[in-house]
């Protein structure tokens, strides 16, 4: 383990003054609906709680927040020494402190930085990997017998698979020449199922994984190698339609990729913060070298926001407050992300990760358990999906769900009328969220609907709709790779400044290490049979159904 | 409203004895870690927290379980009049009290039962869909030209898209004659996408609807329609390539969809309960009739098993049981459902669904707010996926999750390796959350790792797993079409005894109905400005950058 900073820099953040202000405006804040503060306020609230940066504008006026809320809030940032923090990142300080490195994935698409001497190795791969996507997509590169390259096949599991994906699935035209798939999944199935239909000759693999161990990664890679070995005409021809992203470029050589195929990327980048970086080939491939450009550009254009606005009007900043506002002092444990976007239905995926593997903690800094709720379960669904599936219970339920919608407030399609209801559906969904229904008002909407008074009064307290739940709503002109780039910036900041209030290192995932230890004990258990070794009795049942059910002896 | 049973015959749940003592009994729960149960209990403890049914096994005895608990669990479903309620369902009794209508869904599946003069309709109905499915697949039903029917696009919402498409997409095989397309979102670059690239003359469109009044799936429809009649050499020829699935025959007919293409559905069909109607439709042309008949087996299986059996062997009462008490009196409000499988990886959107609008509700039958907590969040993602992205979470973060682990036993691929790394994955994750890893644990794995005593001291607290979390794993021999239908049965049932439970009608979803109404008072909005009508500042702002963005002037 590399040198970490002395403990105690960190201060508990449950020890801030602030924090103590924050639990007593907690209890006030629930005194007044947001309706009612709507009432008093009116136009005024939404000058204090919404912002826009880089063309996204979030407006978190529909949040339990007042105006010495959002004060305090700022208070607490400011005694967490967040904006030391933010300077910290940029500098490429070790912040994450449990591993002793920095996390510098801003580097990645700072092109200018990458003049210095220090940061050259940036720009080389940059250029390499992108000319090679581009290549790939115009033809110039092709299968080893001379066959046009028509797919590419991505392998890579959570960061080395969610970033590409995204992107792929939200800017990829119909019109592109290259058609990518994603497969990620242990599952057979999944690999299978994907191969299915492809023609070996015209097919490229990308293998990515920065430790080049990724179990999931390596069994799918070898089993795509063995299908297209057994299916090109000179089987040794195979290495050719191979490429491989990973800071382990010597495991990549042994796996049998030859170094101008390899791509590297380094300790510095973590996987959930990886697409900027050579993890994006396969996106480029999709959306080409200059979209792929535009994408950067405009995660640097947000990464400037954040690294140079006051805190007041830094949007990551905000966000992250509320976050920790939401989940901390409000304990709304339950964070739904809908997209209203078909293109942008990948997102919750993308920042399931992004939230809960960075924020999804209880010990801090110093080592020590922390005395407040962390992140919340992050989930969603593209809209206008969820309306007819679970909306029923946000509106209804009584588990408490801070909803946050995305939009793009213009379609590329010529189906205006479409968009136009979709984007009325947003808007609906935020307002009753706030302003329910009452029982009053829906006996008296029935009784318009021409039921009867005592059926209205009947009827009437299952219409009751409670109303006052927070939400959020980010929009934006358009969805192209500029304002994605900027989205996914902002919530990378976002998540990361929520961690400093909270005292945790977004940057480690020591809790997923046992599960793999684990997994690899049981493996020999399944193909074998349990030996001496003790697990739980249901697990040992569940070992000896697998084994009948495969016809395996003990 | 159709009359409804008089409200005092349902008994409000917090009033039962059994209540009471399951609120003492979890005090006590929380005395004994789940390790230390099974470390106290032994095989004993799988003995009377497992159970099989119709080949499923549900294995909760990593449940915040015991013996007396259990006990008291069946004695509240007895002090609730469970058994009489289980039988309303199936004698057809009108269980959906708020819509005065039956939710027979279980006729659907009971083949025998189509014999009786009173259901024969549904049979008449079975035989129609499932042998034009069947036609289709076979190559008999030909597009309007005589082209073979290559792609069938299925436009439809919630429970109009989310059945058929999650059996599609489980027991689809490589080798199916016709593609099958899902299309649900009323954002136009789904129905964009989807068609680009189909040809037209050799596709169908199936319109699911059960009111045909749903606006995301008529205006599908619509332009699905249109693009149709722009590219067929006849395009009043378009009708014949339109299928309708529909309580409301009249207004698909006003469609334009001729009276052989238009398959009922009933009242007494939720939209949640409708896969085994007509609604199937396009799965039976992705699977063919016999397995189509094969999940109605299952399901019915399933049935047979819910209504006969004695609630303390009964596997949805169980499982629904152990629901309530996660959610209800252990505040567990986030379920995790993880099927270890690619092919199942539709099941948590189709759960959401299922388990959100049943039982997502505030209100009990006789109309009074609850007094207790209903249907936590349902969220969830393919195993392994999910544990490189938020598995962190689960193991370490603050919020509790109950995980339910789905688990088919053997892979239909010759990849065994494959599947064995994914079975030890599904069990090592449950093991884990049970077990966890204590900090002399971690320090002690550090040090044989090669750390300083201080460096393992330092780094020991950030591997530290709490566990003692709640995890289910339901196992059984393999995924096809009788083992998916009995699948969805359970989760069904289950989903109504914790309704029964709760005093919760699981059959309405009246708190979607506002959203729908202000969406369309938005609509106009949009398109022509904002009149004196007022809206919230907030919804004010976005209508303004909305008409900004699209160049709409006041």
């Amino acid at each position: 383990m590399t040198p970490k900073p002395e403990a105690s820099v960190y201060k508990s953040s449950f020890s801030l003054p602030a924090w103590g202000k924050l639990l007593s405006l907690a209890n006030e804040i629930r005194r007044s609906s947001l309706a009612q503060r709507f009432e008093a306020e009116g136009r005024q609230r939404l000058d204090y709680l919404s912002r826009e940066a880089v063309g996204l504008r979030a407006d978190f006026s529909k949040q339990h927040l007042d105006r010495p809320t959002l004060d305090a809030l700022l208070e607490l940032a400011q005694q967490a020494e967040l904006g030391s923090a933010i300077a910290q990142l940029f500098e490429g300080d070790l912040v994450n402190n449990t591993e002793g490195r920095p996390a510098h994935h801003t580097a990645l698409r700072d092109q200018a930085s990458w003049s210095q001497p220090a940061l050259q190795y940036v720009g080389d791969c940059y250029q390499r990997f992108t000319d090679t996507a581009e290549a790939i997509r115009q033809g110039q590169i092709k299968g080893s017998d001379g066959s046009d390259v028509s797919d590419v096949v991505h392998i890579g599991m959570g960061g080395s698979d969610l970033g590409p994906k995204l992107v792929s699935t939200a800017l990829a035209s119909d019109a592109q020449p290259i058609r990518t798939h994603f497969v990620a999944n242990i599952d057979p199935d999944q690999l299978t199922a994907t191969l299915s239909g492809l023609n070996p000759a015209a097919t490229l693999f990308v293998v990515c994984s920065k430790s080049f161990t990724t179990q999931e990664t390596l069994q799918n890679a070898l089993s795509a190698r063995q299908w297209l070995q057994a299916r090109l005409a000179a089987p040794e021809a195979a290495a050719q339609h191979f490429y491989a992203i990973t800071a382990a470029t010597a495991k990549a050589t042994e796996f049998g990729i030859a170094p101008a195929h390899i791509f590297p990327m380094w300790d510095w980048v973590g996987g959930r913060f990886s697409l900027w970086s050579a993890v994006g080939f396969t996106a480029a491939i999709a959306i080409g070298k200059a979209a792929f450009a535009d994408l950067l550009q405009g995660a640097h254009d947000m990464d400037q926001h954040f690294h140079s606005s006051p805190l007041a009007g830094n949007l990551p900043v905000l966000l992250g407050l509320v976050d920790v506002w939401n989940s901390s002092f409000l304990n709304i444990s339950s964070h739904a992300v809908l997209p209203y976007s078909h293109r942008l239905r990948q997102l919750p995926n993308y920042l399931q990760q992004l939230f809960m593997e960075s924020n999804g903690k209880g010990t801090d800094r110093n080592g020590e358990p922390v005395a407040y709720t962390t992140a919340p379960i992050l989930w969603g669904e593209a809209g206008t999906i969820g309306q007819h599936s679970f909306h029923q219970l946000l509106h209804q339920g009584t588990a408490n769900t801070n909803c946050e919608f995305v939009l793009p407030l213009t379609t590329g399609t010529p189906l205006i009328t479409h968009h136009q209801q979709l984007v009325a559906s947003c808007l609906s969904q935020s307002l009753v969220l706030m302003q329910g229904e009452t029982q009053a008002q829906a006996t008296a909407k029935l009784q318009q609907q021409g039921y009867s008074a005592a059926q209205a009064a009947e009827l009437a307290p299952h219409k009751v709709i409670d109303g006052n739940k927070a939400s959020t709503i980010i929009s934006f002109k358009q969805l192209d790779p500029h304002s994605l780039g900027a989205l996914l910036a902002l919530y990378e900041h976002r998540t990361y400044v929520s961690s400093v209030i909270w005292n945790i290192n977004a940057f480690d995932q020591w809790g997923v290490e046992l599960g793999k230890q684990i997994s690899n004990q049981l493996q020999p258990a399944l193909r074998d049979g349990l030996g001496d070794d003790g697990v739980d009795p249901s697990t040992a049942a569940l070992v000896a159904a697998y084994r009948q059910a495969n016809h395996l002896q003990d």
